[in-house]
C-alpha cells in the first residue's frame, strides 16, 4: 500500500546522524540491509557458481595474518581521522568554514553505490546512476529556473563547474567566427563585431544551421586553439572564488582577460561600475565574453543583484552588444528552494510571508524576506549557465558540486562523439562523460544527491525547509555578534557585524570599546581566530568553540569595507594605512541551531567560550 | 606488542568482500567498529553538550514519518542499483571493462571519511586526509620511479590527471618566454627556438632565478593567455585515451597542434614514424610541445616504449632540441609494484624470474617477463609526469586518479597563492588545493588510497602480487581464446587473440572455419558483444558471460591491425573497404582467475556460456 507523502510534517531531524549520533541505531540498521542486498545479489548473480574464497581457507594463518593487517591498517585510520577531523557535527560550537554534517540518505547511498563500483563515465560503466545523474541534472536546472530545455551534472566541485561554464562559453561564443570558416553564407554580412556579440542562443542555431559541417565547425571553434584571444573580457566580481583564476588560465581564455568587478558596501557588484566597465570595453571595441554574478559569495553570503544584470543586458542587446551570463551559486544555490511551493512555482512575493508561516518557517527580520535578495533568486533562470553545488548546501558527502545550463546544446560544444541515443536494438541514455570535463567518476556521487533529492524535495517543503533552519540561525548568531560585550581587564570588548547578511555567511569583528585603532582592532580579532583553532587553542578536540577568519584588503575589495570601518568610530582613512580589515568568517550552516530553544541553549555557551578565550588572549598575548 | 608484517604471506583474499560476498561479516563487523569510533568521537566532543534530537522526539509521528521517508528512498535506491549496475564482482563470468569489485580497507576507509565530511581542499578543511593525501602522493611517485623531488596527489580521474598534466606542460614550458618579457637578463643572447626548447628543469631553474619577479613570470606565463600557439606540437598514440582531446582543446593549447602518432602492430607507437615526425616539425622550425607514451592502452593494454623514447629525447637534446615527455599510465600504472622488490629497488632483469618464484608469481610464458614491457616499466622515472589511477589497478573505489610529477616545483606554474609553509606558530603542510584544478574534495578519496597502500605495499609483495594474479589471468584467458573452437549447425567456428599481451587486457575475434570475409568476421564477433551485453543478450543479471567490444578502423589506427587479419587468411585490404576490425574487448581485471584450480573451474563455463551464445546468435540472426 503505497501512502502519499507529506514531506512538510516530516522531521528534519531524522535525516542526520547528529550532533552527539542520536540517529546511529537507524543509521546501522540501514547500512547493514544494504549491505545485505548487495551481498544478495553477489550470491543470486550466477547463482550456482562457486565461492572464490572457501571456509577452509579461511582458517589458514595466511587468512589470519591478512585479517590482522586489515584491522591494525583500520585502526591507525581511525585513529588518524579522530585526531585530524574537524568537528562539523558539533550542533553549536563550530562557526567556520561551510562545511557540516551530511544527509543519511545521501551517506547510505554513496556508501551503498561503492560496493557497486560503477563508473559514471558511462551507460556502459553504470547504466544505474546514469540514469539517476540525469533525474538530478534535471532536478538541479529545475532549481535553478530552467524549463525542460535545460540540462545539468554532477561535476566534481564548484571549480570544476566554473571552469566547465567558461570552457563551454568560449567554446559556444566561438562558433560564430567558425562558422563564418566553414558555412561563410550563414553568416553573410556579418562583422566581426556583431559575430563575437550573439546570444548564445544565436550562436547554438548556427551550429544547428551549419547541419552536415557540424563537426567542422566545431573543429574550427576554440577547441582548434584560434581565437581564444578574441572573444573578450571575462567580468567576475571581486567577491569571486578563487577557481576563476584557474578557470581563466587552465582555458587560454587568460588572465588578462579577466576583469575583477568592485562591489558596493553590501559586498554585491556594484551595478554603475560595471556598467560603466561594459561602456568602456564596448567602446574600445572590447567585446565582453560574459559576467558572473555570486549568488552566495564564498567570504560574504553576498547575493549578486541577478535581476538587475539581467536587466543591463537587455539594455545593451539593443545596442548589438551580447554576453554570457554566469550564476556562481556554489554555495547559494540550494536556497532558492525556500522560494519555491510544492507545484514548484516560484512564490510571488506578496506571498511569501503567508507561505513562510504556513510552513512554518520564521519570517521576521529574515534575509531570504529582503527584496533584493528575492528578486536576484527569481533571476536566476534568466542566467545562460549557474554552478550549484549539492556538497555544500545541499549536505551531500564529497565530491558533488553541479552545473546547469539553459540551453542544453551547450554541452555539446564540448562533445568529441556524436552524442547517440541508442545502442542497436536498445535505447540508452546519453552517456554523461562526453559533455563534461571529467571521465571516470564515482556512481555515489549521483545516488547521493538522488537520494538526498527524493527525501528532500527541492522546494519549501523540503530543502527549503532545511536551508530556513540555516538562515534562522545566521540571523540569530548575527544579532548575537552584533551585540556581545566582554569585560577582560577593566576593558570592555564588543563585537559588530560586518553586515546585514544575505544568506548564512556572518562576518564580524572583536573592538575594544574606545580604541579606535584599526590595527588594534584587527590585531584582536586576529587574535580570536588564533585562540579558537589549532593555530593557537591547543588541540582540535579540545576547542570549546572554533572560528574561521579572512581578510579584505584595498587590493581585492577596494573600498566596500570603508563604512563599516567608519561606523565604529575608526578614521576610514586607516583601511588604507593598515592594508586590510581583518575579520571572522562564520557559516552558519548547523542545522540544530535555529529556534528560539536550540539558540538559547548554546548562546551562553558560546559566550563562556569566547570570555575563555580573551582571557586567554589577555595572559598570553600583548593586546588586552 | 607490534609484530614485524610479512606482506609475502599474506592471502589476498582476505582484502575483497568476494565475488559471493564471503567476507561479509567480516566488512560489517570493521563497517559497524568505524561507525562506533565516530559517534564515540561525536559524543565526546563537547562532552557535556545537550542532545539535539531527543528521545521524545524520536517517537513523534513527525519523525516517524521522515523514517518511513528514509526507509522507502533506500528501498528505491537498492532497487536501482540492483537493477542497473554491471556484475563486475563475478569471479569468472565478466570480461570487459576495466572496472572489479575494490578493497576491503578502501571501501571501509572512503565510507568511515564520509562521516567526517572532510574537505580535502586544504587543511583546514581536512588535516588527516591533507596528510594522508601527501603521504600517498609521494607513494605513487616513488612507484612511478621518482625519487623525493616527485611529488603526487590523488585526482578526480585519469582525465583531469592527463588535462592537468597539459596544463602544467604549457606552463612551464612558456616560462622561458615570460622571463625573457620580465627579466630579459636571465635569457640574454637566447633565441626564441632556443627559449622554446629548454627543459623542464631548465625552465623551472629560470623561474626560481627570478627571485622576486617571480610572480611576475608567471603572471606572463601562459596562464596570462599569450604565447599559448607557439609552444609547439603535443604528439599522442593512436591508441590514447580520449581524455587528450579534451585536454587540448580546454588548455587552449588546441586540436591544430594535436599530432596523433601511428602505432605498429603490437599497437605501440611506431619509433620510426614517430622520429621521422619530430624531425619534420624541427625541421619545419615547429617546436615540440611534448611526447605521451602510453603504459597499458585503454583498449589493448598496450605498453609504448618509454626507454627507447626517452633515447630519442636524448638524441634531440645534442641538437638543441627539448621535449616534456608524459606517461599515461593511468591503467597500466600499478603495474611496476610487479618489478619492485620490498626494499623499493627495481629488480634487475637477471633476478626476475628467481623473484617471481620466492613471491609465487607465476613466470613462464607471462608478459611481465617480456624484456621491452620491462625496460618500459623502468625507465618510467625518466618521464616529466605521469598519470597513475588507483582507482583502475588500484583497485580502490572511484574518484581516484593520479597524477605524479618529476619535479615537485612544475606544480607551483599552477599556483596563484604563494605556497605557504607555516601558519603563524604552527606548522601545516601545504593544502592540496592550490596546486590542483579541482577544488573541494572528497577526504574520502585519499583516505582510500592510503588505506589501501598501507595493507598493501607497492611492491612485489602487496600490490605487485596482486596486479600479478590479474596478469595470469590474462595469459590464460589469451591462450583459451587463442584457441578456442565452437560447432554450429555444421559450422566451425574458432576465436582468435587480436596480439600477445602487454598487461591484462585481451582483444580477440570470432570466426567460422573457411570463410574469410572480414564483413563475416566482424558480424559474428558483434554479435557475440551484443548478446553478451543488455543489448540483445537479455537481463543484465540473467547473463551468464559479459563481454564488451569495440573496433579498430584505419582512420585512428592505420595499418596496425593488417597483419592480424592477414594471418587469419583475410585479404588485407578488406580492412580499408569495410572501413574496421570488429574485436572484443576483455580487461582481464578479476583477482580469483589465476591459478590453475580456479581457470579449470571456469573455462568449460565461459566456453558453456559462449557456446549457448552461439546457438542463440544462429537462431535469431542471418549470420550462422
Amino acid at each position: 500500500m503505497s501512502i502519499k507523502k507529506d514531506y512538510k510534517d516530516m522531521d528534519l531531524s531524522a535525516y542526520f546522524l547528529g550532533p552527539k549520533g542520536e540517529n546511529v541505531e537507524l543509521f546501522k540498521q540501514l547500512t547493514n540491509e544494504l549491505i545485505d542486498d548487495h551481498v544478495g545479489y553477489r550470491k543470486n548473480f550466477g547463482k550456482a557458481d562457486a565461492n572464490s574464497i572457501s571456509e577452509a581457507e579461511k582458517i589458514t594463518p595466511e587468512y589470519n595474518k591478512a585479517v590482522a593487517n586489515l584491522k591494525e591498517v583500520m585502526h591507525e585510520l581511525s585513529a588518524k581521522l579522530r585526531d585530524g577531523s574537524i568537528p562539523w557535527a558539533t550542533a553549536g560550537r563550530y562557526w567556520g568554514h561551510m562545511d557540516n554534517e551530511t544527509l543519511l540518505p545521501a551517506i547510505l547511498a554513496f556508501n551503498f553505490a561503492i560496493l557497486w563500483n560503477g563508473n559514471g563515465v558511462a551507460w556502459a560503466g553504470s547504466p544505474a546512476s546514469t540514469l539517476m545523474e540525469k533525474e538530478v541534472g534535471l532536478d538541479l536546472a529545475k532549481l535553478c529556473g530552467y524549463d525542460e530545455n535545460g540540462w545539468g551534472y554532477v561535476a566534481t566541485d564548484g571549480t570544476i563547474a566554473n571552469v566547465s561554464a567558461l570552457w563551454m562559453a568560449r567554446n559556444v561564443a566561438s562558433i560564430p567566427l567558425a562558422v563564418k570558416e566553414v558555412c561563410p553564407e550563414l553568416v553573410a554580412g556579418k562583422s566581426e563585431w556583431e559575430l563575437l556579440n550573439m546570444s548564445v542562443k544565436e550562436s547554438l542555431d548556427l551550429l544547428d544551421k551549419s547541419g552536415d559541417k557540424k563537426n567542422d565547425v566545431k573543429s574550427q571553434s576554440a577547441r582548434s586553439g584560434k581565437n581564444l584571444q578574441k572573444l573578450g573580457k571575462w567580468l567576475v566580481p571581486s567577491t569571486m572564488h578563487y577557481s576563476w583564476k584557474k578557470a581563466v588560465d587552465i582555458t587560454g581564455v587568460g588572465e588578462d582577460n579577466l576583469i575583477v568587478l568592485p562591489v558596493d558596501e553590501h559586498y554585491q557588484i556594484d551595478l554603475e561600475k560595471l556598467d560603466a566597465i561594459i561602456r568602456e570595453n564596448v567602446d574600445n571595441g572590447t567585446p565582453i565574453l560574459g559576467v558572473v554574478a555570486v549568488v552566495g559569495s564564498t567570504e560574504e553570503g553576498a547575493v549578486d543583484r541577478v535581476d538587475q544584470i539581467v536587466k543591463m543586458r537587455e539594455k545593451y542587446r539593443k545596442e548589438g552588444v551580447d554576453f554570457i551570463i554566469h550564476v556562481d551559486s556554489a554555495y547559494g544555490g540550494y536556497g532558492r528552494a525556500v522560494y519555491i511551493d510544492e507545484d514548484g512555482q516560484f512564490i510571488p512575493y506578496d506571498k511569501l510571508e503567508g507561505t513562510f508561516k504556513k510552513y512554518g518557517i520564521f519570517t521576521e527580520n529574515n534575509q531570504f524576506m529582503k527584496k533584493n535578495v528575492y528578486e536576484a533568486y527569481k533571476a536566476m533562470g534568466e542566467a545562460d549557465s549557474i554552478t550549484i553545488d549539492p556538497h555544500k548546501m545541499g549536505y551531500v558527502p564529497y565530491d558533488a558540486g553541479g552545473l546547469t545550463i539553459k540551453d542544453t546544446r551547450m554541452k555539446d560544444s564540448l562533445t568529441y562523439y556524436a552524442p547517440y541515443a541508442f545502442q542497436e536494438g536498445v535505447a540508452v541514455p546519453a552517456s554523461i562523460g562526453q559533455y563534461t570535463l571529467e571521465g571516470s567518476k564515482a556512481a555515489g556521487s549521483a545516488a547521493a544527491v538522488w537520494a538526498a533529492h527524493r527525501v528532500l524535495p527541492l522546494n519549501i517543503s523540503g530543502y527549503g525547509r532545511l536551508v530556513a533552519r540555516t538562515l534562522f540561525a545566521a540571523r540569530r548568531f548575527h544579532d548575537m555578534v552584533d551585540s556581545m560585550k566582554f569585560e577582560i581587564n577593566g576593558k570592555t570588548i564588543k563585537t559588530h557585524a560586518v553586515y546585514d547578511p544575505d544568506f548564512n555567511m556572518v562576518d564580524w569583528v572583536f573592538k575594544e570599546e574606545g580604541n579606535n585603532s584599526l590595527k588594534d582592532m584587527n590585531d584582536l580579532t586576529q587574535a580570536i581566530a588564533e585562540y579558537t583553532s589549532t593555530s593557537k587553542g591547543g588541540d582540535l578536540y579540545s576547542l570549546d568553540v572554533l572560528i574561521t577568519d579572512s581578510q579584505f584588503n584595498p587590493e581585492t575589495y577596494g573600498d566596500a569595507p570603508v563604512e563599516f570601518i567608519k561606523s565604529l568610530g575608526i578614521n576610514g582613512e586607516e583601511y588604507h594605512t593598515e592594508g586590510k580589515l581583518e575579520i571572522l568568517r562564520s557559516s552558519c550552516m548547523t542545522p540544530w541551531v535555529y529556534d528560539e530553544e536550540s539558540f538559547n541553549y548554546w548562546e551562553p555557551r558560546i559566550k563562556e567560550a569566547i570570555q575563555g578565550k580573551l582571557e586567554e588572549i589577555a595572559n598570553s598575548e600583548d593586546i588586552l
